[in-house]
């Protein structure tokens, strides 16, 4: 469980600078593909693990959701997102996404948002969401892609002098990784693009959408340093049917 | 249409002596894990996508199989499989992977080993064997991972003087790459891992089950330098349900 490091002040001092932090949704460059993703949400119930700040369960309602419960395991984090939220169809709970309890067929979307790298209990984890959707319902997520997680030192390097490539290694050694990010110490459970598919199959749930984010043309000519993002993905997008 | 060069004479020669020419299923490393994502074979009717000398062929006719269908775009290659084999229930023809037709529910399983990376118009071969499978039938296949045909330069490159990492780069930029193999000039048709599962959901494919290829430690004790394929995925693996 994250939560230690999104605790410590200095750590949550530098993601509250992040742009994705100030500016929400609209501040993450992976959004307009991972919105692209969602169902209808007018009159659905939600439930958004890792909700952080509580961006997206503020904006699912503006889209007409008829109740939204934001899990995050980080206490200054759920402090942060109630002071942001005046909307009593949103309720915010502290939780431990490792064992993490829900009513069965409580909801109609799961989602979540750059949170599942973190989870080692990802088998009960999708266990527990399959039982608290109902059929025929959505889980849509996003997490750091495995390419990006999988380097035993996640860098840029020069190769033959002339190109930047990306140093990978370890991308079939499954576990623990520690990044130092934002000051803090980050600890990411690394795991293959199939053996996280697998588990979400295994779990019941059938594939409908699996992406790896890439910037637009758009994105790299307002922000050129994006191009770099090409040459591996970051971010990892999956859209599932219950 | 990569039929030009397993034509051509030297590299046909340079082919005949890698080990999984020689050797058969047997020589090839993946095989046990591919094996693994098969069906009952006995009765059933078989095609496979690119059959080279035809050691799946005729290995499915030994599990039972009812008739076996072997296509392959190289005229060499299918009078090599030709030579090898004598049995009525197999059927070689010479095909073009980009433009296939097959009958209508003509088959209970279509298999292929490593040809689909070459492939342009991967989505109408996909929705021509789903045309061409049964319901409830698989479609079983491995091909180059993504990760291994994506760069610019397929290499290992020395990092920070002390780590020998893969050397990623253009994962996210699909298209045409051009590699050097057993002295000919061979194209492979890039594309994301997400890009090929989404082909095959909109196919109408259900995934079943994705692998990326990692030796065992049995493996790697027997050949150590297979330990360095734990750093990136050479081989993907998929099994999905029509």
């Amino acid at each position: 469980m994250p939560s230690d490091v999104y605790d410590d002040p200095e750590f949550f001092r530098r993601y509250a600078e992040l742009g994705r932090s100030v500016a929400g949704l609209a501040g993450a460059p992976e959004w307009p593909s991972l919105r692209a993703l969602l169902p209808e949400l007018r009159g659905r119930r939600v439930v958004d693990l890792g909700c952080g700040y509580g961006w997206f369960c503020r904006w699912a309602r503006e889209q007409g959701a008829a109740a939204v419960l934001g899990l995050d395991g980080s206490e200054k984090m759920l402090a942060r997102a109630q002071a942001m939220t005046a909307d009593s169809g949103i309720a915010y709970r502290r939780a431990d996404l490792e064992e993490l309890q829900l009513d069965e067929r409580a909801f109609d979307l799961a989602f979540s948002s750059l949170t599942l790298h973190y989870i080692q209990n990802l088998a009960g984890l999708f266990a527990t969401l399959h039982r608290a959707l109902v059929a025929g319902s959505r889980l849509v997520f996003s997490m750091e892609h495995p390419i990006y997680t999988a380097p035993s030192r996640p860098e840029w390097v020069t190769a033959g002098g002339d190109r930047t490539v990306w140093a990978l290694d370890r991308y079939l050694v499954e576990g623990e990784r520690r990044t130092d990010w934002l000051g803090g110490n980050v600890v990411k459970r690394h795991r293959t693009l199939g053996s996280l598919l697998n588990l979400l199959i295994g779990a019941g749930f059938a594939l409908s959408h699996v992406e790896e984010w890439t910037p637009t043309d758009e994105q790299v000519a307002a922000r050129p340093e994006w191009a770099k993002e090409r040459d591996r993905p970051m971010f990892l997008l999956v859209g599932a049917c219950r």
